[in-house]
């Protein structure tokens, strides 16, 4: 399927750019111990390819002969290592130089630059992970919501991964009591009478459906809902920006150097997470110059998925608000309504908005009312029976898309079987379910596939 | 002197913020191994308290009870650590919320958050290391050179450690012997003459001022020159510029994050390190709309130690070359006049420049004369006869001012002995100099001047 063969032997820092206290470096590959041994002298005196595995050995880090830092370094011996090869880690003080000549250092000795998401790309390669755990651990680096780290646990990689492999095997089973009765059909040697076979289709197709359908939550919780806030200046924007972030300000995330588009703000609200755009909504709160119907603002709503209406209930309803509400009758996002300043006494009724926006939340500046937006949104965005974590969730596109194909040909097959047309042509739909399964846990996947997966990785991972 | 009595439990995140494959959380304190073995559920069943030390142990890190990553840790029994406690490292997924995640498992395990510089602090008060090598740690996490680099490395730390450690024993002698004086004032006891002590302070005040000296060095590599290149438009600010970057384009820093004023770009020239100013010579090189005589820019040169100033050879000298001219003249910095355009043939006599600015150098935009211009700056800057990473050199304003108090001191003994003046006069202002150098090595210090070291450092360090 995939070459075991002989690779090089690479080197990255595995720890963040920047300055910290330590950094570590990682080597792995079959030279990665003459590498270490090249670069790093332990101050016991022995070379570290004969220290104990898995042992921190504390010495001195060499560039051209000189020693430039010192440090603690372990050797973990093939194929008890993250990638699966002999690797050595280097951990050295974390300045943004002396970092970089460590690693200097690693290929002056002979190592090679490491590319993106090399290092877990050999894990996959020599079987130490499936392809759904190194997405989930790419996942995991990117998650900016206790949920999204939720969904990247072990425990809910396995239940993904059980639910996929059971439904492969259903299928593989399926399809050898099929070449079993097309090899000898006079032998009555299948498993599965016709009538058991359209059952066990159907059963796996609502099973496949479920999976695909709990995409809408692992979409919501890791990639998030593009999401902009509108309404009038003082309609009460801000208010309610801040009273998302209020709901968990702590990890809001605006960082620098992630890649993220530094012009969206994510922000987690309850499992799910909001990709805020940065309209007037959101970065000139205090200047409150924007008026709705800008260009700009119309052609984020259009691409949304919810919008967030923010009216003011203390304030008689104004042109402004009725072109606002002209505009949300032209989009295909969820909307919802947020009637706002809820403490002061009402200048109209809000049965207007209702007739017009279904969803509806009253707001007051004082009071925060972010469960009941939190409740509104995950009931838009989530299969409200899934539990983050426990539950088995599609988390990727890749996943998501691989899901559809098997989902397409096994219909196909039950079409077959419900037409009465020969096994064949069922059993070749089957086998093109097995395969686009196979290639969703990397038991046959292609080259293209396993390069664009890792690519996406940080170097050093 | 300082108190080595029973420290709190600290926990941070060693390695720098931000995204990358792997990231190391800390713990350390008399509770390390418990907080860990309630925070850290090792694969192998055995909790991490029973594991080999500095043994790495791959397991699961829980936050309430929920594994949320795993990783491998190791634990150190003190006094074999970096802070010379038990300590626990743990390396995680170097996401950037799932390692705040795990820092938050050590703090629900009972840790409790460490302060900027703690590890390395209580690795000083634990008699790790001391205060000189603490402030090279210090250095060598901002390096921003090779030279930077070296400067901070063992050999150079042990050098500077040497020769402070020599005066102060000296000196200790020299005080034994004078007490012995005092103290029994008809018995030949001392073990120094009057001639011999006069002798002896005589030389310690020669090496105290080679150390003093030698901060000029290492203030050079470490801290930069603050530095501004003015000329008027189209001289060839920006071809110098280049020059300059073309030195070691690949370790000029313009680093978000760091503690630099992001206003300064630091740019390495040989050993020494030049702090630009971020005047019209550098942002807006390609807008020549900039004239000299600007306010900013005359601000900036009046702080400059260098000033570089760029004439075109190949024009002739108007009124803005004049009138820079008359600039320099009020300036207290070291001028160099670059010569611009040396390739052309030229417009007027250098000499007129020369006889006003002592230091030239001809520059062509064709021809880079980046070693000359070295060459120039480290004359001026440092002592040429110093090799950084060799010789011990000072390297920091602590230092340089406890090394200046000492020779005060040293001096006012001298002064003593030579008038004749009676021993006491004398042995107490010696006395006072081994102080002084007592505190610089950390061997007699406040509690104060800890402080100020160690909130330098970042936090995780």
């Amino acid at each position: 399927m995939h070459k075991m063969g002989s690779y090089s032997t690479i080197a990255a820092i595995s720890t963040p750019p920047g300055k910290g206290g330590v950094a570590v470096i990682r080597i792995s590959g079959p030279d990665a111990f003459a590498v270490a041994d090249r670069m790093f002298l332990p101050r016991n005196g022995q070379p570290l390819s004969a220290a104990r595995a898995r042992m921190q050995i504390f010495g001195d880090i060499l560039l051209d002969g000189e020693p430039i830092d010192d440090g603690l370094a372990a050797r973990f011996v093939a194929p008890y290592s993250y990638t699966g090869e002999d690797t050595v880690e280097i951990s050295c003080h974390g300045g943004f130089l002396i970092t970089k000549m460590v690693l200097s250092a690693a290929f002056a000795a002979g190592a090679e630059p490491a590319a993106a998401g090399e290092f877990t790309r050999r894990a996959f390669l020599n079987g130490k992970l499936s392809l759904t755990d190194a997405e989930a651990i790419g996942n995991l680096l990117e998650a900016s919501s206790a949920a999204a780290v939720k969904l990247a646990s072990a425990k809910s990689r396995d239940k993904l991964s059980a639910a996929m492999d059971g439904i492969r095997a259903d299928a593989v089973s399926l399809m050898g009591s099929l070449f079993a009765r097309i090899d000898y059909p006079d032998e009555d040697l299948g498993d599965f009478s016709d009538a058991e076979s359209i059952s066990l289709l159907r059963s796996l197709l609502g099973r496949l459906d479920a999976l695909i359908e709990s995409y809408r939550t692992g979409r919501a919780v890791n990639e998030g809902i593009a999401t902009v806030i509108c309404g009038k200046p003082n309609a009460g924007k801000s208010t309610l920006y801040n009273l998302l972030l209020g709901e968990d300000a702590a990890i809001v995330t605006d960082i620098a150097g992630t890649t993220r588009d530094v012009l969206e703000r994510t922000v987690p609200l309850g499992q799910v997470l909001l990709r805020l755009s940065d309209t007037a909504g959101i970065r000139e709160t205090a200047d409150p110059v924007e008026r709705i119907g800008v260009e700009k603002t119309q052609a984020r709503m259009k691409e949304a998925e919810l919008v967030l209406a923010v009216f003011d209930t203390a304030r008689p309803l104004t042109e402004e608000d009725t072109a606002l509400l002209d505009t949300l009758d032209t989009l295909s996002a969820s909307k919802i309504a947020i009637l706002n300043k809820s403490d002061l006494p009402p200048a109209w009724d809000a049965s207007e908005i209702e007739k017009r926006i279904p969803r509806t939340l009253s707001l007051s500046a004082k009071g925060g009312d972010g469960a009941s937006l939190r409740k509104e949104v995950e009931a838009l965005f989530t299969n409200g029976d899934l539990t983050v974590g426990e539950d088995a969730i599609v988390s990727s596109a890749r996943q998501h898309a691989g899901l559809l194909t098997a989902r397409e040909h096994l219909s196909l097959a039950l079409d077959a079987y419900l037409s009465g047309l020969p096994t064949d042509a069922a059993a070749s739909d089957i086998e093109r379910a097995i395969a686009a399964l196979g290639e969703l846990c990397g038991k046959s996947v292609s080259e293209a596939i396993v390069s664009d997966i890792f690519s996406r990785f940080c170097v050093g991972k």
